[in-house]
């Protein structure tokens, strides 16, 4: 079985061991995932860009665990929803190979930047 | 070759082509991952508990790929920083085996929600 | 003075004994801000829609000390951009209203979230 | 009537002239609130830090409406929780007076981040 299907199963019975299956609509595992995505950018938000390529072990370890929390809550919504996950990450990289051409894209960061400003990006061009 | 890796590698090549590996300080992927994180919460944030359970194809459909997008970025910030995912979230389900023991918080709503308070969640016990 | 402009010039002060600004960027506070709504989110996401409604003392102390929180980095990041608050949200709501008129969105929820499905909302009609 | 508690009745009568009322549960306006927290992390997420403190005319317009946004929510959220904005600010300013004393935090990036360290700052100490 796949590392990623064999997590599922554990976290399924985490959850029933504990009854906590019942808080678990896809709604609720939505919020708690932006919830660690957020315990995440926390520990990056008064760091320069540059300290956050250079962390240290302590700052490692604890952005490790966000990062894991943030996989765990995404993987349990797959099992509620019934995601192949390696699945979906493929067909969607497809999709952006598409919705970002490399020759449209390359280059500067002023066309990148451009490239995701709201209004375009939220197809309002 | 692990699937993840895979896909680790296959987002690396799609970012060097496009020039954008630049960008993808820590910091920065962190930020975009929270924003896809929350493109998932407003897929949900107008429906009942019990009408996300029962998405139709074309709501699963968008889902999905928010859902993709969030692992994306995951992978982007694992590369980054040299983390092996799967490594990642089997530590943390030990960690929080040990937080979360079955005796303290099976069962009712109250208790689970109780447990879950900020006060108490944060170690303020 | 404005209470707003008040406060935001007590936040000033409070930045300024501490030497914070130099961490108060834009792109900074704006990840704060999330983080501060993320916690918001926090203290509802294992509670029913019903439950939120009925929160205890503790609870709804809780949760508006993270409202406060929210609005607190709103007014910094409004300094720092010489925004007046009061007047970007008249501008808004007037925008809102053009956007979603009333004879077009009232009724049942479910036209209310398929106004607002993702597809929809992007501007993508 | 103070500025905001006129813009709360405005709001209230916008909400009860589309029927949408009925969505704006406070977990369900929580969700609303940090959906565009997000969109406004997504106008800097790929910006220095410099670049964020120089927006052009169209990038602070896009800013504001995406705080307005965050505003009306969290207005929406008080109206329903019976919450003074002021009031809640005021007492959480007086808190944060407490939490972080001049003499203990003032000074370097280095003192800063660390106080602001999850494994601290969640009471931990």
């Amino acid at each position: 079985m796949d590392k990623l299907e064999q997590i599922k199963a554990q976290l399924q019975k985490f959850a029933d061991d504990r009854d906590w299956d019942q808080f678990h609509s896809p709604k609720n595992l939505s919020m708690a995932l932006s919830v660690e995505a957020s315990e995440l950018v926390e520990c990056f938000q008064w760091l320069t860009e540059e300290q956050s390529q250079n962390l240290s072990p302590e700052q490692l370890s604890a952005v490790k665990d966000e990062m894991a929390d943030v996989q765990i809550y995404l993987l349990r919504l797959a099992t509620k929803l019934n995601v192949n996950m390696v699945e979906a990450v493929n067909q969607k990289i497809k999709k952006n190979a598409l919705k970002y051409p490399i020759d449209k894209v390359k280059g500067s960061a002023k066309k990148y930047t451009e490239y995701e400003q709201p209004g375009l990006k939220k197809g309002e061009e």
